[in-house]
């Protein structure tokens, strides 16, 4: 058994009500309890933190190294292109994580085209919804249970 | 019941035997079996095709179209930077694809950091190997599932 | 009757005591009573709000659409060129705001030139210390007006 | 009492009659007609000069100074991004001018993001259609009661 | 009487079908033989010859010299941006060419702008859909016609 | 029965005395009135417009509605690369044009690679001398029969 | 006598504990209580202050204005390359400060090489772990020392 | 003897009255002039032509060939950066001419680095107030009298 | 003994005949006969191989891993500024090689200064005409040589 | 105990009598002697050696592991942005060094914010004047004698 | 009285025998001993030193200042763009100087288009081949003179 | 017979002793006499030269010419992105060149992948060790004897 982090970046507390035709109907909360009942019914625990505040999601990196996480899903929203600060913790902590993003950041502005995270990821699932999270959520299982003994 | 398609950009008919440590022991075939199988398995039918011609995957785009193929995996390889006839091929037949890498391109070369494909794809999927081909599946089953009546 | 909001970003609650001889010996307390009695004069409300925590401004943003604020006057500051969050705070309750600077920012250090805001704002106006504040609420005000039935 | 300039560029003659559902109906005469009603209620005086003739504009500064002119508001059209001859102008007569645009250039084409005015500029107003003008006029105005004795 | 050859680069053996409110209804069939009989009508005989395969024009560039062709129209489609192949092989023949566009490239994506073929045409007609073959050969013709005694 | 206006930018006066053995000995009298021939021997009427100043080209276009002129012949020479006046009162007067050079811009000075006119035109032609101006008028004219009833 | 005031950007509270063998053993309350210990000894006192929340270093710099602090020493950390709004911060108090880094930046990815901070400070000292605020500390207190009289 | 001519772009007309102090009290007038007395010692004849409007310069220069010019010394001021008219003009007429600035552009505005004017002239003279014109003359009369029987 | 292989790329197939005063008289078929007999006196086996198609060129290097090929000599021609797959074939294979160019990319246009194959070669040899292969020969050899127990 | 080096690059002799509001009043010979009976006082030796030839400074880093040298304090002034030369010999000898600087580079021209050496360096010291070496001393030694046993 | 130092930088000692069509048959020498005899001639006395070590020009420059020379030539030859040395000798010293080349730079390589000079200059000579230095010395005397009292 | 000469630049007085395992053990003097012998045996003599120093290598070509040298091997090392004074010497002497170097300069840092000499060479041979000096001996001596009657 392992424990599971998402960690869901700034405006992301707005989902559900903002934009549904585009992202869907489906709240913050729901989506992580669906993320959560997964990662149960695979045997592992799976914790949920949205914050608005760079440090409180700097802060939530640090504290997982001691809380025993062994992966991170990572939806960095708009710090995805300016959280150094961000980048550093999960560099720091050297917990492995995935970059998770709701739409497709290339198919938008110029800006969204550089993140701070790709680079450390293990990989990037970007551009379906919610799903999004599942198969993040998925990919982080097989990882984790190809390590087991 | 929907068809599916995978398309394999050049190389990538080495996988399995090039650097087993890095992409895993799976062949293509392996992988397209697998892929197969679990499409099959929910109903749909899924054909892959492999070509180190940058023409013949142009064609098989162009043919799907009137095959009736209903949603494209694409993992373009080395064409990811260059090719922009495959991307005229996918945005001509109007298919939604999902881009697919093994590896995590942002932490290679900086020269693929660009996409040719990125910005038209449904969604990226990159990072985790042979199981990228599995999660982008089930993004693409999902979606096609939501359309159905 | 409408309501709006100011939102003032980081340093500026600095007003007044800050090199008097560029902006004015007016405070942030004494703009702020300014501004809102403008408004009430012309039949409106105006609440005005300062932080120096980015995500204490993406908040205030998330909250102005519960309490029905018409128009948002934003003076992002040194966020103007570096928060992705607040810009996307704005896209997302879609209240039309105008962007205002106290100094003219062409005419500082090379990095003042881009904004994260100007292509979203209704209109700029910068330049004119306090009074740049006065002349965005006229603005907003004549929009509003012209919206009524 | 003081003497105000107002400098209209190319292509703004049609004002009015160009895209009205954009840029309004009024148009230039009637706008040049209110703006110096303001200014003579206010004790000044206000004079107009459109041109699409660079160097019309050109000699048009050269010859406030004579004129004793004691502000300039401009809207240099299309010659914002071209024009260093009436850039020069400008700071020749060192007369202060404020820098106006009808609609918000860094919501159109990428060249207009770039300003040969902005930093000579006291300060910018854009993306108020007419308003804009207005606007300009009350921050001029207030500037020179400033300096009354 | 002259030889003249149509290249037609990738995707281009979709027209005709694809997105016809466009491009027009006309096949590419259909326009090859508009150009053969306008050629012919004028004394001159034109062939056409359209591949998905980069290395396909390469050698039906070659074997133009041999077949003692005059003059080529040149539409590369996607190959534009991308073929220093294809362009030393013009380069190599010596054979003057038009480079031709149905669509404006410079009204579309901005890496379109670029054209390893531009700089070594006689020259470039664009955006006129089928029209744009049939006045690059008039072109073509009257360069012939000039050279003849 | 349609209205053509072909317009000429700076220099163009000296066409037919200015190196004749690059451009041909034709002058721009002579090249107008053959196009004027043409034009109307399909039914339609031409006038022509040549000035070396920018604000003569700017008015020339702005009448031209007025006139109720149909489509554009466009040769900015100069102008290409430095005019958004006159890019400006193109998209105001909103008749379709087609942008016209003499010689190929791509071959020449790395400066003449940018055009202010390319992304709004119908279509470019460039690079065959006096034929270039009677190519796009085919173009502009089955585009106008094309239009008919 | 003069006041003091080091001030440690986000993630330096992990300081000895993370990757020790780059960093050292030493936490970051023991260098602190270090550069406390020797500002004592040379007459002067010494605070520290460490968050990971960028508004909370901007509020500590604001009041270090009220408290008298004659000089800081910041270690912007991951803030470096991201914060405009400390940045102005600083400039605003106008308290001289020196830029501190316990690793070198140019050694490091690309994106470190551009500093908000460098050009505002005294001066910069890089790339020796800990020690690398004992030497700014000496270069401050021999400039406080320089002024006294 | 040979017949040289004297143009200045726009805002040069202000000379003497505009900055004194950085430009000398000398008008365009005297320097005309004293430019003229020392040709007609040499036994040359020189002209001088100052105008604010691109257009009028680039007609003086087509007029020129007419007139027997041999030699040009240009000061095209603000359309150093921005007319590729009065260059091409000169282009055309080939008349041998040297570029001078009053100033020295390079310890001025970056965007005063380039020049349409540098890679066509025979040399350039800027920074020397007026004398800069009296050292392009000596420099033109060198060459015209190099080349006579 | 060791095998090598040379892989000639796009338009090779025309050496002896294209441009004879510029890259010499010998043709592809001569040079490799030359290269074949020179391997052969030294003990070593070398087989060619020239494409115009990229993806003959990639199943070639993919086979020279099956058939024990110790060395490459790659001439990528056009190839070099455009082919990621050709690279990453060789990258996978992880045979070295040695990048040939006949002529020196650096003295021809700036599109050629990039390479894609440069930083994964053991050595560069270009310039030389045919003889850029004997010398890229000769290193391989004596590389070859040095293994050898 | 350890021998030290101290390089100054070119200007440096001027020391003392440049500018000496700017950089302080003491010469490089009192400087030098300064931080040579520091070094003493620690047991170490510390020579130094100034040029303004790019060769004799390469020269004596050569030299300079021959005389067994354990550390470096360098100053490459003038040719921090411009010598790979001297850079070169610094990684051919392995040595450790620090750069140090006396003003800050980052507060000067644009130009000085790049260096050939900050990369290879343990860290950087600049912006105290003369104390920048003082400072670069006391962390060269603490480095040596963290090192002995 | 004043004196003048005239510097060239390297490769100009080649002066006379290189290229005569393109610099003229005049050596150095001669070049010198003009230059001495027109300042003599005007009450002036001039020395002149050309060395192709980048060292011996900047102690070139420092000795200038003891030896009280008025006014620098410099001619820094291939030094104009690499140079940073001696571009802070010249400040060091702060003794007005011309710059000055036979060539026109910008008629040249783009690598020629920067200086390291040009911003520090009284103004720039380009161009006229030795007459460049002619006409440098012309503007350093005026100058002189005008500083007389 | 031809007389050759071999330039060997700055830090390669190092070679032999500087990291074996890289570079070979062969020292200077090594590689210049066997160069010499091979050039012998050939009927050419050949001599060497190796400077830290810029100047005197700049002076070494100007000498290369009145030695009648027929053929110069260039390493240039750190040079290679530096000395626009040695590319001016080699370019003014006019004799042909072949760039050289030991390692690849194309894997290794970017600021390598720019030559101020690769345009101007015959030809490049790069990344072989101490064989890239006979593979361009080599290839000049093939040169050589081909002129030879």
């Amino acid at each position: 058994m392992a424990k599971l982090l998402v960690l869901h970046g700034p405006n992301l507390n707005l989902l559900g009500s903002r934009e549904p035709d585009v992202y869907g109907r489906a709240t913050l909360a729901e989506i992580d309890a669906d993320l959560s009942a997964r990662a149960e019914a695979a045997g592992h625990a799976l914790a949920s933190f949205q914050s608005n505040a760079e440090h409180a999601l700097v802060e939530r990196v640090h504290a997982s190294r001691e809380e025993g996480i062994a992966f991170l899903l990572v939806n960095p929203a708009g710090f995805t292109h300016t959280s150094v600060a961000l980048r550093d913790a999960l560099a720091a902590v050297a917990i492995p994580f995935i970059e998770v993003h709701l739409s497709n950041p290339h198919a938008r502005e110029p800006f969204r085209a550089t993140s701070y995270f790709s680079d450390l990821a293990v990989g990037v699932v970007s551009g379906f919804g919610p799903l999004s999270y599942g198969l993040a959520l998925a990919a982080a299982m097989q990882r984790l249970d190809r390590r087991d003994p």
